[in-house]
C-alpha cells in the first residue's frame, strides 16, 4: 500500500513510499484512510527536522489529521465496517504516568508518550492503518470529509473545555471572545465560540482571500489590528503563536480575562520586553494563561458535535484544497488563500 | 487623633497628622488602632506616587495591613468590645460589577473599587477608625500582634486557593512547590505549602539575615539559584515580580504546572526576550498562569486559620521591627534583614 513518509527535516525525500500492509500488533481496527489534513506541524517535520519516525525506521508515515473507513473490527469495539473514524494522536507510553492512566495524555507528566505521525509513531497517512478501538472516535457518516477536520477542532475543544473550567476559578459568565489567528484552528475557535452564544472577534493580518467571508458568515468580526477590537475579550484564544501578537494580547488583558495560548511559530527573533510590566498586567487584572496542545479523547468527541452542529456549507469551506496521494508534497505549499489542505488518500 | 499620612509622591510630606475622629459614616465599628505592616505599596505611594488621596483630600491616611480592637459595634455585627480585627482593604463601589456583588471584589470588572489606603480611602494607619462590620474580619485573642500579618497572608491564601481551582482542570496532585522571593507574602505562601504537606523550596538572592534561617525552620529548602531547584515544582508561587525572575520561572515550567504571579515590581528595564519561545514552552507543557491581586473576604477568613495554625514563634520572627507611630517614617527605610517592619499605633 502508498504511504506519504518523509525523513524528517530532509523536504527532498517527501515523497510516496510504497509499505507492508499494517499488522496486528498495531491496533486491533483496520482502516481504509480516507484522508488527511496537513497542518504546520507536518510542514515542521519535513523541513525543520521536527517530530521522530519510530525505532528503526529513518522514514516517518505522516498525517496525524485524520478520517478513515472501518475495513475489520473486534467484536464489542463499536465499530463496523463501513463506518468513518479519527484516529486519536497521541498514545501513552505502556507504563503510563497519573495523567495518562486515567485518559489525560494531553497532560502526560513524563513525556513518554508518542504521536501518529509525529513521535515515534507512524501517522495516519496510509492507504490503510491500524488502531486500537480506544483511539478510533466514530465520526457521524453525515459528516463525510469534513470528518476531517475531527482533530484539529478537538484542540479547539479542549481550549474551550479549558476557558470553563479555569474562568470557574471565580465569577465567569463571559460574552465576548478574541480569537487571534484566522487559520483552521482559528476559525473552528471562532465557530466555537458562536455556538455558545459569543460575541466573537476574529484577527488576522490578511484582508484577501476566504478569511474575512468565512468570519462574516459565522457572524463574527473580521479585524486586522488589535486596536479595532471592542469591547474588550473576555476570553482571547490566541492561534498564531506570533512573538509580537502573544504579546499585544497578553499586554492588554482585561480584568479576569481568560488567555488561551493554542498556537505554535518558530523564527521570530527575541525583542525588547519589560517582563516586569507584563508581570504586573497578569497580577493587577487577575488574568489567567493558559497553555494547552493535543487532546483527550473527550476533545475529540466534542470535536465531532461542534462539527454536527455546525453550518454544513461553512465548514466545507475551510476545505480549500484537495490533493492526491500521489502529489501529497503539493499540499505543503501553501497559498495565501488556503485554510485547510486535504489530502485524499483514495485518489 | 493621630494618623500617619503623606501627599503621594512626595516623601517629603510623609508624617504625623492630627486628625479628626472618624465619623459614623465610615462605619457603624468604632476600632482602636493596634498595628499596621508596611510593605511595598506604601513605598510606592510615598515614594512614586501611587495611590490616590480620598476625594477633596491632599493627603492619604496609609496602612491596608491592618490590626485593631473594637472599641464599639452595632447589634448583631458579631462583635463585641476588646475583639481584635483585622479590615479588609477593598471596597466595591456602591453600584457593584456581577464580581463585587458576589462578594468577589478581588476580581472587579469595572474597576471603579476604593482600597483603604492606597485607592480614594483614608487606610488602617491612624489611631482610630471605623469600618462596616462586612468589612472587619475577627481576629483570634491568642494571635495578638501577629493579627497584622493577615492582610498579607490573604494574598496568599488567595493565591493557593487559585491553584487548587486552576489545577482542577485536570488531574492535579502537587507535592512539590517553589516560592520565588523570600518576603512576608513569600515566606507567608511557604508557610501555607508547608501546612498542605508539600516538599517546598524557597528562592531568594539574600544569603544572610534571617531568611535563609526561617525557611529552614519551616522545613523547606533555601536555594539563591533556579538551577538549585530539585525536583522541578509542580506549583510556584512567584512573590518577587522582578523581571529576570519571572521569565527564568516562566521559561522552566513542567508539563501541567500552575504558575501564580503574585509580585510586583518596578524599574526594571525592557530585556531581549523571544516571546514566541516563551509562549511554545507554556503551549507544549499545557502551562497555566495566573495572576493574582487583592483578596476577598473568605481569604482573610483562611489567613485566620492559618495563621493560627501555625508555630507561633516561627510566625513572630516574621515582625523583624516595630515602629512607634510617631517615628513612622522609620518604616518606610527597609534594611536587607528586615522581614516585615510594623508600627505600633499604641506609641
Amino acid at each position: 500500500m502508498r504511504a506519504m513518509t518523509v525523513v524528517p527535516g530532509q523536504p527532498s525525500t517527501a515523497g510516496v513510499s510504497e509499505l507492508p500492509e499494517p499488522t496486528a500488533d498495531e491496533g486491533a481496527v483496520l482502516v481504509e484512510g480516507v484522508a488527511v489534513g496537513i497542518c504546520g506541524t507536518d510542514r515542521e517535520i519535513v523541513e525543520q527536522g521536527y517530530g521522530v519516525p519510530p525505532p528503526g525506521s529513518d522514514r516517518l508515515v505522516l498525517g496525524h489529521e485524520s478520517l478513515g473507513r472501518v475495513v475489520e473490527a473486534p467484536e464489542g469495539a463499536g465499530l463496523s465496517p463501513g463506518d468513518l473514524v479519527a484516529g486519536i494522536v497521541r498514545r501513552p507510553d505502556p507504563v503510563p504516568c497519573p495523567a495518562c492512566a486515567r485518559g489525560e495524555w494531553d497532560y502526560c507528566r513524563n513525556g513518554r508518550y508518542t504521536e501518529r505521525g509525529i513521535k515515534a509513531r507512524h501517522g495516519y497517512g496510509a492507504q490503510r492503518w491500524r488502531v486500537d478501538a480506544g483511539f478510533a472516535v466514530p465520526v457521524p457518516a453525515e459528516l463525510g470529509v469534513l470528518g476531517v477536520l475531527v482533530e484539529p477542532a478537538s484542540v479547539v475543544a479542549k481550549a474551550w473545555e479549558q476557558v470553563d473550567r479555569v474562568g470557574d476559578r471565580t465569577w465567569f459568565e463571559p460574552s465576548s471572545a478574541l480569537i487571534t489567528g484566522a487559520g483552521p484552528v482559528g476559525l473552528l475557535a471562532a465557530l466555537l465560540a458562536v455556538q455558545r452564544g459569543m460575541d466573537v472577534t476574529v484577527l488576522d493580518r490578511v484582508t484577501d482571500g476566504p478569511k474575512p467571508g468565512l468570519v462574516a458568515d459565522l457572524g463574527a468580526r473580521y479585524v486586522t489590528s488589535l486596536a479595532d477590537v471592542d469591547p474588550q475579550p473576555e476570553v482571547v484564544v490566541e492561534c498564531t503563536g506570533v512573538g509580537s501578537v502573544v504579546l499585544d494580547v497578553l499586554s492588554r488583558t482585561p480584568p479576569a480575562a481568560v488567555v488561551v495560548l493554542a498556537g505554535l511559530s518558530s523564527g521570530t527573533p527575541p525583542v525588547p520586553v519589560s517582563i516586569a510590566e507584563l508581570n504586573a498586567t497578569l497580577v493587577l487584572n487577575n488574568a489567567v494563561v493558559v497553555g494547552t496542545v493535543n487532546a483527550a479523547r473527550r476533545h475529540y468527541v466534542d470535536a465531532v458535535d461542534a462539527l454536527r452542529r455546525a453550518d454544513r456549507g461553512w465548514v466545507e469551506r475551510l476545505l480549500t484544497r484537495r490533493v492526491p496521494l500521489s502529489r501529497w508534497t503539493d499540499a505543503l505549499d501553501a497559498t495565501g488563500v488556503d485554510v485547510k489542505v486535504v489530502i485524499d488518500l483514495s485518489d
